[in-house]
């Protein structure tokens, strides 16, 4: 049989203990799972910011349990969820949007359980740490090949939160598209899949403010002058807007969910 | 047979490549072993509370070998020991009190030895380095099933370094409680396990100063206002003080072994 | 069989997800391979610096695969590789002199590929992030059994990029040597493997600017005095001047490729 592989991505860092107790559960539980740990710095309840990261980087992850902790709302009576998806996987975590882009991305969900009340949960449940407490061990007995349908109580797929990220589109031969992330670097990613454009083609890109700026769509930064703004398609095949050893978000003074417009010249 | 599970805790941060190595190390000897970094960032050379993350994540991690390196007086003639509790577990680090705490909830230590001179440390043995050359490969090689009388001499358990932690006690009615430990967000951890308060239930808390604040006693922090002072048991199983989305340390103006005094009222 | 072991040393940082996705990536490829994080915090493009960390930890690392990416060039025609070492270990990452100094320590390249257009490589592959899509599917596949000549294109390991690292010399009676890395408490390590002088030795260190000052030979800090400067073997072996409870690269004002000229006194 394959080694189940447990995906981990959180927003616990690694100052304290988190990380390596939900590590040290899910061994005690499944030996033999690979766990790999994704991302841990994702900004402190910032679950839009985990759900793309986790989305982004779900092409490359094995098949496997998809473990996910972003939950500023512990304690709550937020529910936390264990869901099947379309294409063999199994996504673990709260159900608070976090999830949702993965799943939609892996064909969506097909079969969804709420947790919080899992018979594989350690007792008692802390109020504040359901990571090691339920997350972590659904997520490993899942992986040592217990049904989804053990693990709680079932739920509408139909009824799990949202998450809205927006979505560009082409109005009048304008891409009208949006900051989906600006990672520490400063570059900036849109909502725009798989950008096709000509190499060397010049764009001129409308900001919000009204503000324009002309820029090349390149391969690589490699390519561009030293502080020369330039579109690119990123490492996740997703339109960016970066400065050549600069930081665009700063330059241009854009965040998240700033409109962009870009035309072809 | 089993996975043999390794857990890893020190203070060699991740800037360097000191967990790396020690990782690597323990590969060579013992490569079926699964080693969980248990955390990496306690505070440079703070053995306490080293030894206090130590004690507190013990309880769920797997029985196996606990690795634990916050050395301060590496090269000197402290010892460096392996030890066998008395509910089966190992602990290898310095003679310090490191790992006093943690032997102490496993129920004590049945066998000790001293391993400054052990057969399975690498040669020659650096004089700043023994988590690479004496502690890693003497965890490995008793993960991997060697004997603890094999991994050195044996010491007197009742000559080991002992930690002084302290204990809280009722006095006439008052809890008097003392602060163990402080994490990064000023949550104040006292030396009260599971405290079994009625959540609620509103408390007299005066500190050392002679000043004094009334707390509830709540279950987690989304039950309170913010900026609001509250008791709770943290996921420790520790009464703890937090203030609501703020700092109780640092309003609080409390430190590590600080006299807290508290009354139900 | 052995489990296979790839270690893995890059600059990208643990604030995103692609040291993870590396992770996930091997997985998917070699799931029984054991990779080993040797260190992910090589300052961002200073190939130098990695080269350095990865030839000094080498004699821990379990003959394997060794994966390291610090990779200004990306994108631009630099070459990727991946090497057969005369000790039997192979290494992958970017041409740029990286694997260099691991690779003479091992006794030198026995074998070479391209790997830039490597069957093995991920489709397609991004221009900005190869250590994904070509240097972690290339170092999984190897690791798995598959063999160098099929990774990529031969190439003649005379032509491979060097590292110039300072070689440290006697000149009548001089030892003259160079700094080769200072890490981030300041120890300044040396060109000098294996010094064997007599400890309590008193020695005249003569710095670039012409300063001199006297130091002590010791074993290791706690045998100096607070402030004190000493020379000592450091725990890769190889010589280094380092302060007492203090910063000798910035007291001393020295860096990286300086010239240190050291006399018995």
């Amino acid at each position: 049989m394959s080694v189940p592989v447990i995906t981990f991505l959180s927003d616990y860092g690694l100052e304290d203990d988190f990380v390596g107790v939900c590590h040290a559960v899910i061994a005690g539980i499944c030996p033999e799972a690979r766990v790999i740990d994704l991302a841990h710095r994702v900004p402190r309840g910032d679950v839009r910011a985990g759900a793309v990261i986790l989305r982004g980087a779900l092409p490359y992850l094995p098949v496997g349990v998809h473990l996910a902790v972003v939950d500023p709302g512990v304690g709550s009576d937020r529910r936390g969820v264990a869901l099947r998806l379309a294409d063999g996987r199994v996504a673990v975590g709260p159900d608070n949007g976090l999830l949702t882009p993965a799943a939609e991305l892996a064909g969506g969900v097909v079969e969804a359980v709420s947790i919080g009340a899992s018979p594989f949960a350690l007792r008692p449940v802390s109020a504040t740490f359901h990571g090691r407490d339920v997350f972590a061990p659904v997520a490993a007995r899942l992986a040592g090949g217990a049904g989804l349908a053990d693990a709680g109580e079932p739920v509408d797929p139909a009824g799990l939160a949202a998450l809205a990220l927006p979505r560009a589109e082409v109005v009048d031969g304008v891409l009208v598209a949006h900051v989906l992330y600006v990672d520490r670097f400063g570059n900036v990613q849109l909502d725009v899949e798989e950008p096709r454009f000509e190499v060397g083609r010049v764009m001129a890109v409308r900001f919000g403010s009204g503000r324009s700026e002309r820029a090349r769509y390149l391969t690589t930064f490699a390519d561009a002058d030293a502080g020369e703004l330039i579109l690119y398609e990123d490492s996740y095949r997703r339109l960016a807007v970066a400065v050549n050893q600069g930081d665009a978000a700063s330059r241009l003074n854009i965040a998240v969910d700033d409109e962009l417009r870009i035309e072809l010249e």
